[in-house]
């Protein structure tokens, strides 16, 4: 099959307007009249709020609006309703719960004013003891951070199980176990978050409310902030600018979209909140940290036998979609690679620490670097090849794996053995003096074809032709920067044989585009690029009747392609697209084109015992990572990477392998150097000075394969990529740092100070 | 049939975002990098441009581009194509034609650079002899405005012949015959022209264009402007933001808009163009001054035999839209009551005058202004009452007119008797002391079902409905102030079955709305809330058919009213339609429901005899107006205004009565005050202190009467309103000036100067 479009490598559209600084971002927006939010947090982690006094602030010239706990009529959000957007309200019990709480917001003309405004509200506390690990906050006698609940345990528990583990840990010929640490890491998105409101009447009882959001799940944020207001969710419209960067953030509701609601609905006028960098730190969302006992039996010839998980999970002070993490981790330990008995279980439970939200991977990354972690520890013990070993234990088309996923296409082989070829340790340098040199493996498995969290995982799609050719295509599907703008066009200029330049996406604004869940699970090109295709294969089926009727031929002998509609075969007998479109909208009776299509996939929720093919496809990829280690200081350097990924069909090439790259900046800075550092309940560094991302000096080289199985559901054969990049990186960088220096690494980031202890600590 | 929600008193949508401030108009609107544009126009109106030295304007900091016409890719635009945005190319012979004419424009990082920047560009002129008056332009040694065209005269003439008008001037036993001179007026909109231009990429030749703009016709500006640019119409996206008044004054495209996206392409960069009030009078579209010669023939009952129209335009440099008002003029001529012979010829001369444009009611006021005048006279030879001749004369339902316009509901005897009982001089109170008390008729016909005056005079509708029962509608009509987001959005809610709230109304984008024709001929409720209307059938059969699928009724059983599907007599039986939404969606298979239509209406071009049945039906009006004059100063005051109008249905009745209001201030400014002075090319009065627009106080008592006809092709019945208020003012001002005080004022505006010497000429 031969494509005009699909396949061949496409900028970006937003590419160069944002490179330009021409792309008006979130924080570039302004309305009439608007005023500017900032919010008081806590000074404790845990308190009871005894009095605020705003005076003060109220008394600043230009300060519009001043809101507490006690002054707003606001409900419970979030994943298990334990959350008010402010907190102190004496129906809450008046407390704060982690460094994040907002106690306090100020509306005022400049966002100077606004910040001083905030500095001058006093707030008395009593200060309460507090809980800052899951162990002690499960002690009978820890302080209970929502008293309400009788325990600090989180009522949200994960447990599967699937054939005797048991057994198979007795008749293993191999063991092994471990525990793995995984820390708070911040998304460190460019653009901080911002959220503006508008009320239309800007007061009153009957106002509408736009918010111009970061958020990723439109919908389901129309949905929750409406709840939060006390509102019905028509009266909620959402608009996203562009942002920079979300990686997940942009998933759960947070107190400040609520806020900014709330403090527009008292100032009447539109209010902006935007965090500066250090607020970003403090109150975005997190990585979600946990710790995870992991066994693993094998037989002889490495063959997985059983595993064994237990999770711990540090839940913060509330619960967010963070919290549902472990269906992420069950998935990878019961998927990642063939095993036929698996038993998983989780531990979540309220601390006084900030709590998590949701980042790309979503749980996965951290149960691959366990998991991945005891596939080389298998091999050593066995004395298997570490390819080999993952090689035997490879997923294949065809299997069902114990939660039920139904593989169809995969290449999870084909993945493996183009990284050992590409890393042959013949090929590599010699490192360099007083280094050592090593390389890992890891593989990875994650939903390919959505994702049933919600009752519909779909979204929908509307084509409108114009007089000139110029599709529209209004999607659901939200650009947060991954590029399914440039991808979704190529679908339909492809599927419609019209050329790309002609097709506009419209994608930011819940009152004109149609539903669909929202950016998660590395859905958008499979579900999002379903409904285009289905909504282009309806505007070309309207388009050739029409064609039909004003060329005099019949309707089956006709195509469109390149831009022409022809009689197949006789291409002289043809015109362009646009003229049909003319000729069919300047006659007697005429009309302009529109067409639309709703994808849902044929994919599952997941049963009460966590069973289901939750997606209608999987992918899969494999990594290998080359590293140095100084033996002096235990600084490990990356050195070159190389990813292989089962894509289904790569639809834009370097948009592909750029998802890639972005994922592997994501990863080695999860495997090398960020760790948000909470201690006591506080954030330690909140300043990019002291979280170390990586820069682009960095970077080792990167190779990607992109390894095209042609998925027989994805739209031209894809499956989803947006996440594959970022998961296996860490697990790779720990095998290649126990290749080189013969440490294991149980606890993330490996940073220089880890790495020399654990050198140290080698008998 | 009882409506919910048709002819409910209903405020406008966007009347509080308004009034309090926080609409972001056009002119609020900013861009990252936004540079802001100037334009130079020529010092003489008529001139050769030798040289134009920009280094001085190029040399000042901050200036971003500096375009002439020699640096540009231009295409000629306009109605005749015979003009050219930027003035002074070799190739088009560097000529300026009027005062208007743009010779160098100018983008800059402030608005005050870029003033200072036009200021220093140095032009030489070559003046040229100039014509200002179509007579001496007529003149065979007249300079010619455009040399290549041989002549002043413009190549459009509307001639039409119906019956032997000859023969009915001869044997009609009153003859009356005179000349009316109608000069410029200003739509003088609060809210001055804008356009903003942005090419993505910022440079390169494959950019595409969008525009933000006060345009009132984005369909055919996106096709006009990509012409004048030369480049293909899918690469002009058109937004519309809201607009302080357009009046017609967005129906041309104009160099204001051309300009702005070459300023763009050659700084690199967004640019805004925004007009001062001075230039606003300059350079936006007026009224088309004209003069008209026309003679009536009745009989002794004061049936009308034929008339002889003949019209000189004025036409000034360049054609516009504006010059063909002449459509309008005709179908007054031919159409305001019953006359078997009618015969009109029009001369359309260039002259070096600024050049007109369309303005409500599109020259209508102006032969209504003559014809009105003659039933008046007719009357007064004829010993006939006024409102008796007009009553003998008037259209009735089933007539077809002299063009072939065929006549469906027609209310307009009822509308005479309606405003004749309601000025009853009985009723009036006294004349003070020194004033004379007079009352004037006139009556109204204008379109009101269309126009079709492009080969498509359809509108599209796109429907969309969300979880929480919100409905979209997505339409090709656009918002410049008159209210129709408000009636389609009722349309919808009304055909639907819910809540007028949970109709959202989108239509600002190109990119998303469907195709219109734009905002003309009072066109909108009637051809968009049709479109809206067969939208919002659809949906409501998709909406049935899933609840019959939900609910397990049959489908013909089930009905949607007030928000509930239920089965018919049995209310009981029934669910809120938005969960009927939900069930839909959240099932297996399900999906979200979109509906679309696009309405196009029965009526048809006129032929090139000009003769066709142009709208799907018509509207029909009359209005008395009281006024007092003053003998010693020739002041005029109107006391009162009686309006009726045929409807055909109040949709929303304050919004019809509001158009009537706004149209009754427009004209009564046309009547008594209003007047853009030109002289010798140059406009002697641009600014708002001696441009004497009415103002609050300014304004008498207005009675409106609305008269619903319930017309069968209109949406529930409505008919177009949005021009009918201001056309028969000024014809009813003169009348009641000629009651009053005895002279006849055949020259607008009918200011105390004209008025005090037509007194004294008073034989």
């Amino acid at each position: 099959m031969g494509f005009s479009v699909i396949g061949k490598a496409t900028p970006k559209r937003d590419g160069i307007e944002k490179v330009t600084g021409h792309t008006q971002f979130l924080h570039d927006l302004a309305l009439p009249r608007l005023a500017h939010g900032a919010i008081l947090r806590t000074s404790y982690p845990h308190a009871r709020v005894r009095r605020i006094d705003t005076s003060a602030a109220e008394a600043l010239p230009g300060v519009v609006a001043v809101i507490t706990a006690d002054r707003v009529e606001q409900h419970p959000f979030g994943f298990a309703k334990d959350h008010l957007a402010l907190k102190g309200a004496a129906a809450d019990g008046g407390k704060v719960r982690c460094i994040r709480d907002e106690v306090a917001a100020v509306a005022a003309l400049t966002e100077e004013i606004a910040q001083e405004a905030v500095r001058r509200i006093r707030v008395e506390y009593e200060e309460l003891p507090a809980v800052f690990d899951p162990e002690s906050a499960l002690r009978p006698d820890a302080p209970l951070v929502h008293e309400e609940r009788g325990s600090n345990l989180v009522n949200l528990r994960y447990q599967f199980t699937h054939g005797d583990v048991d057994s198979a840990l007795a008749r293993a010929d191999v063991v092994v176990e471990g525990e793995y640490r995984l820390n708070y890491v911040s998304t460190t998105c460019l653009g901080t978050m911002v959220a503006i409101a508008a009320w239309n009447p800007p007061a009153g009882p009957d106002a509408s409310l736009t918010m111009w959001s970061t958020t990723q799940v439109p919908f389901l944020y129309q949905r929750d902030l409406a709840e939060a207001l006390g509102i019905s969710g028509d009266r909620v419209r959402v608009i996203q600018p562009p942002v920079g960067g979300n990686f997940g953030r942009g998933l759960d509701l947070y107190p400040i979209d609520i806020i900014a609601a709330l403090l527009a609905r008292h100032a009447g006028r539109p209010v902006k909140i935007a965090f500066e960098r250090i607020e970003e730190f403090i109150a975005s969302p997190t990585r979600e940290p946990c710790r995870i006992h992991l066994r693993t039996a094998a037989d002889r010839e490495g063959r997985l036998l059983g595993r064994d998980a237990r999770v711990l999970i540090d839940n913060g002070a509330y619960v967010s979609w963070g919290s549902t993490t472990p269906y992420v981790m069950l998935s990878t330990t019961a998927g990642l690679y063939r095993v036929p008995a698996v038993r998983f279980d989780t531990t979540i439970v309220y601390t006084n620490n900030p709590y998590s939200g949701s980042m790309r991977g979503y749980g996965n990354l951290e149960s691959t670097f366990a998991i991945e972690a005891q596939m080389d520890d298998l091999a050593e013990r066995l004395g298997i090849d570490r390819v080999e070993i993952r090689r035997r234990n490879a997923t294949r088309p065809g299997d069902v794996n114990p939660q039920g996923n139904v593989i169809t296409s995969c290449a999870m082989t084909e993945c493996l053995d183009a990284v050992a070829r590409e890393v042959r340790p013949a090929m590599l340098p010699a490192p360099r003096p007083g280094w050592r040199r090593g390389v890992g493996y890891a593989a990875m498995f994650h939903v390919g074809g959505g994702a049933r969290v919600y009752r519909s995982d779909g979204c929908g799609a509307i084509l409108k032709l114009d007089d000139f050719g110029k599709v529209s295509l209004l999607t659901g599907a939200s650009e947060i920067g991954q590029g399914s703008d440039t991808v979704l066009a190529m679908i339909v200029a492809e599927e419609l044989g019209v050329p790309l330049a002609r097709v506009d996406v419209i994608n930011h604004d819940t009152a004109v585009k149609p539903w669909d869940v929202g950016v998660h699970a590395s859905r958008t090109t499979f579900i999002a690029g379903n409904a285009a295709l289905l909504a282009a294969r309806a505007l070309r089926g309207k388009l050739l009747a029409l064609a039909a009727s004003v060329m005099d031929e019949r309707e089956p002998d006709l195509e469109l392609t390149g831009g022409r509609v022809q009689v197949k075969g006789h291409p002289e007998r043809g015109m362009e697209y646009e003229r049909v479109v003319r000729a069919g909208h300047f006659r007697e009776g005429g009309r302009t084109l529109v067409a639309e299509a709703f994808y849902d996939p044929p994919n599952e929720m997941l049963s009460k015992d966590l069973r289901g093919n939750v997606s209608a496809t999987y992918g899969f990829a494999a990594q290998a990572v080359v590293v140095e280690v100084s033996e002096a200081t235990g600084q490990v350097r990356a050195l070159k990477v190389v990813s292989a990924h089962d894509v289904g069909r790569a639809l834009n090439p370097p948009a592909a392998e750029g998802q890639i790259h972005g994922g592997i900046h994501m990863g080695l800075g999860y495997a090398l150097s960020e760790e948000l550092r909470i201690e006591n309940g506080r954030v330690l560094n909140p300043q990019l000075m002291e979280y170390a991302l990586l820069s682009a000096a960095d970077m080792p080289d990167i190779v990607v394969h992109l390894i095209e199985t042609v998925d027989e559901a994805g739209p031209f054969g894809a499956k989803g990529l947006g996440e594959s990049g970022v998961i296996p990186v860490a697990a790779a960088v720990a095998n290649a740092v126990k290749d080189a220096v013969g440490v294991r690494l149980t606890e993330l980031p490996m940073t220089p100070e880890r790495v020399f202890r654990a050198l140290a600590a080698r008998p």
